[in-house]
């Protein structure tokens, strides 16, 4: 009798989180800009509704009176995810909770404006505080085995711990750096240059959303500052930009984003936490998959070269060939978000090590910008100009996000695998992804990944689906072969 | 001690059902066509919340212990308020309100169904459940004075008795009856016709509404089916329709929704109920007195005449005076939401009747379309062809929707009683209309109507605003000046 009231609960506390997601979607996309003071005073009431109901002191009395024994393992699931949010509700006291958020709104404004002042010293005082509450969360948090750090990144990547992800993240690193200095010494291609109006960047962006198989009748597109991914199950928006002299930026960004989207809309339920993505890191290879591996290839090139020809009266560039190599420009640069494929990883690799030693106490904060720019040289061999090119450019850190940074190089690392394998099971994939049919490739996807949920942890997960544990060696591979031919290493 | 926690509890109730009403707004103006069902479990939820806090126990406790003397009228007001949706939470047990929500959503696909077949005998059983059920949850709502029907109509028209508006809302029909009958031998002006398109509709519906007044930063412009306003204080978004044949619809139906939208907007605190909107029927005073009062006006046509004729590159209507004419044509047809001034309120006062015999079992519902057909004849002097066109027009009944209608015609006369006041005390109002300068025009209504909110009954309200006792004569006398001018009479 408890599993099913428990699940109710279960259900009922996702409909509420999901009402909380519209109200963010909301507020980032279309709300009147007046409407901040109220929307914040009706976010926080909702997610105080949401706190007490994981927190029910029922829940532990339903879990103890069911007997585990007779359940599929996606119900197991659904128990100790009620479980784990019943923890994080009832572990971390409401004074920390409170204090975090309000740290946390604080620290973003702090960080807005020691990043416009590219003046680092500002921005001190907030990451300190954040940092010392985050310690203290982690501490309310941690199982036997954790330290800090895990505590803080299973929030994101559920069962992941650091020590185990260092040799998977870090193997990346002298193969990523070798191939940016071959690169170094090439000629960049030609880049795509004129005026995309707007409003032919968004048709022809829906266009490719309906091609790899959004579903906009379970979902919108608007457009944004930071593009984004929000909803699930049968209402799962998403949000782009628009440049007018970059059709790229929002081409890719909606691609991106679609590829989030699509893992969501084939959610196996809408409600129960079982059925929710398997990770940050799982979620980030979805986005990362559509976006790199189909959205980037030499395949595609011949599908979207004539599109964009057709949506903008013309290209400067002649050929799918060319196109190919305009969107896999190799640059370095200082912005994570900016970055290419080579590149993208390095940015990630400094974030984790760094942030371990913030949380860990091996690195003060007042070293953290001498530390950031020493260590950007090292992987990138540029100095870095002042710190709004430097450690001030992500907002993460502002927000308390610590744990969150790898999940983007686990979902590329995890996106070549998948990859790897699906070539093996779809040899004409190539053919699909030429003529945007790529209906097959989302299927596959669907049957392996979208459909399984959470019910078992990330690294199973990518194993099931390919054949083989997860390791760098696919994205190194995909990126070495890749480059090698665009830039005649 | 109990008045602030009673205040933040109600403040956060507030804010709940602000988010549910953006999640019906979602819905209505931009949701995903799948997202319904998905929607309906987090409104579901969500209401399920709400009235849990509007039924908390403490409330009778905090306000037992609070020493009502030594407060102002604001606040006494917010305790009777917290009294009455404790009363409406908890008087009315769940199985009903169950029952109640059940048979509004099968009542609705009911009458939809009905309608298209334009056969009322399908429409029967559901009507006859809605209204078995109105009268159980009157029966638990009904103070020791009150009959079932006044138990409905109040929670509308808070403190109004059917009795009392009965001679109120009966006075207009003579008047209207004979203004309608003297029309009727007079020509018809010449109508606006031409092709208009839609963005040109919106351009500009949107000028319009930000020179009435309407803040743009504190709200939006969306297309739906049926336009409605939704909000309140800095997050008040309007809807409107467009009709490629008829931009009259579009502007009047704006110009209608940002009357409702400038009172949301003018309340003196978006969270407390004492602040809310004073009854329904006060709320429809602000949007017929900016639709008709000011829209519909001789001097208004002087600024909308040539805007029209620039938004739309030209118009059949040579002058302000035609259009003044084409906004005004009266014509006897049998749908409300399409009737000009004159007619009007002898629709509200058809359904008034009939609602009312409805609710007292006076009459059966086996015998509501002929006494529907026999009581329009009487009115309009035109025999209903068929039901679509009858006594299935309206949605109202078949959501449970009874004692609203007469709000609809109080709003007329309320509109006209601030209408004559006005002219009083602003007498260059013609001059503000004619170049759509109508700042003091809000002003005015801010000061006596908006910012009042429900602290004293409607008709106190209006009193204090005009310093008249609210009474029909206002109307008919706008209406006969106003007509008798348009068609010589």
């Amino acid at each position: 009798m408890s599993l099913p009231v428990l699940l109710n609960h279960l259900k009922q506390s996702a409909a509420l989180g999901q009402v909380a997601g519209l109200l963010e979607w909301d507020q980032e996309a279309i709300m009147p800009v007046r409407g901040a003071e109220q929307r914040a005073e009706q976010s926080g009431t909702l997610a105080a509704v949401i706190h007490a109901r994981n927190a029910d002191p029922r829940i532990p009395e339903w879990i103890d009176s069911i007997d585990r024994d007779d359940l599929s393992a996606f119900d197991r699931r659904n128990i100790d995810e009620a479980q784990r949010a019943y923890d994080q509700a009832t572990k971390i006291p409401s004074r920390l909770a409170e204090e975090s958020a309000k740290a946390a709104s604080e620290g973003q404004r702090a960080w807005a404006a020691a990043r416009a002042a590219k003046n680092f010293s500002q921005f001190v005082p907030a990451l300190k505080r954040n940092i010392a509450l985050k310690r203290e969360e982690a501490s309310c948090l941690a199982g036997p085995d954790m330290d800090h750090y895990d505590a803080l990144l299973d929030q994101f990547e559920p069962g992941a711990r650091a020590q185990e992800l260092l040799p998977l993240l870090e193997s990346l690193r002298p193969s990523l750096v070798a191939l940016r200095e071959k690169i170094a010494g090439k000629a960049a291609p030609e880049p795509l240059s004129g005026h995309f109006p707007a409003t032919a960047q968004m048709d022809l962006a829906r266009k490719i959303a309906a091609r790899i198989g959004y579903d906009f009748e379970a979902g919108r597109i608007d457009t944004v500052v930071h593009p984004f991914c929000s909803g699930s199950g049968s209402d799962v928006r998403i949000t782009t930009r628009t440049d007018e002299a970059d059709p790229l930026n929002c081409l890719y960004s909606t691609v991106h984003e679609v590829g989030h989207a699509l893992y969501a809309q084939g959610a196996p339920d809408p409600f129960l936490p079982a059925a929710d993505y398997c990770s940050m890191g799982v979620h980030e290879s979805q986005s990362r998959f559509w976006e790199n591996q189909v959205g980037r290839s030499r395949a595609f090139a011949d599908w979207l070269h004539p599109a964009m020809d057709e949506a903008f009266g013309g290209l400067n560039i002649a050929s799918p060939d060319g196109l190919y190599a305009a969107v896999n420009r190799v640059e370095t640069g200082f912005i994570r978000t900016e970055a290419d494929e080579v590149h993208y990883n390095l940015h990630i690799l400094l974030r984790f090590e760094l942030e371990r030693e913030l949380i860990s106490g091996a690195l003060e904060v007042d070293d953290l910008e001498e530390a950031w720019n020493t260590r950007f040289e090292r992987d990138f061999g540029l100095t870095v100009p002042d710190a709004s090119l430097g450690v001030l450019q992500d907002v993460h850190w502002s927000l308390g996000l610590f744990g969150y940074f790898p999940t983007y190089s686990l979902g590329n690392i995890y996106s070549a695998c998948l990859d790897k394998a699906m070539l093996a099971t779809l040899p004409d994939r190539e053919a699909m992804i030429r003529s945007a049919e790529t209906q097959p490739i989302l299927d596959w996807l669907r049957e392996r990944i979208h459909s399984r949920g959470r019910v078992i942890p990330a690294p199973e997960l990518i194993e099931q689906a390919t054949g083989e544990a997860p390791s760098a060696e696919p994205l190194v591979s995909y990126l070495e072969a890749k480059f090698s031919t665009l830039y005649d290493l």
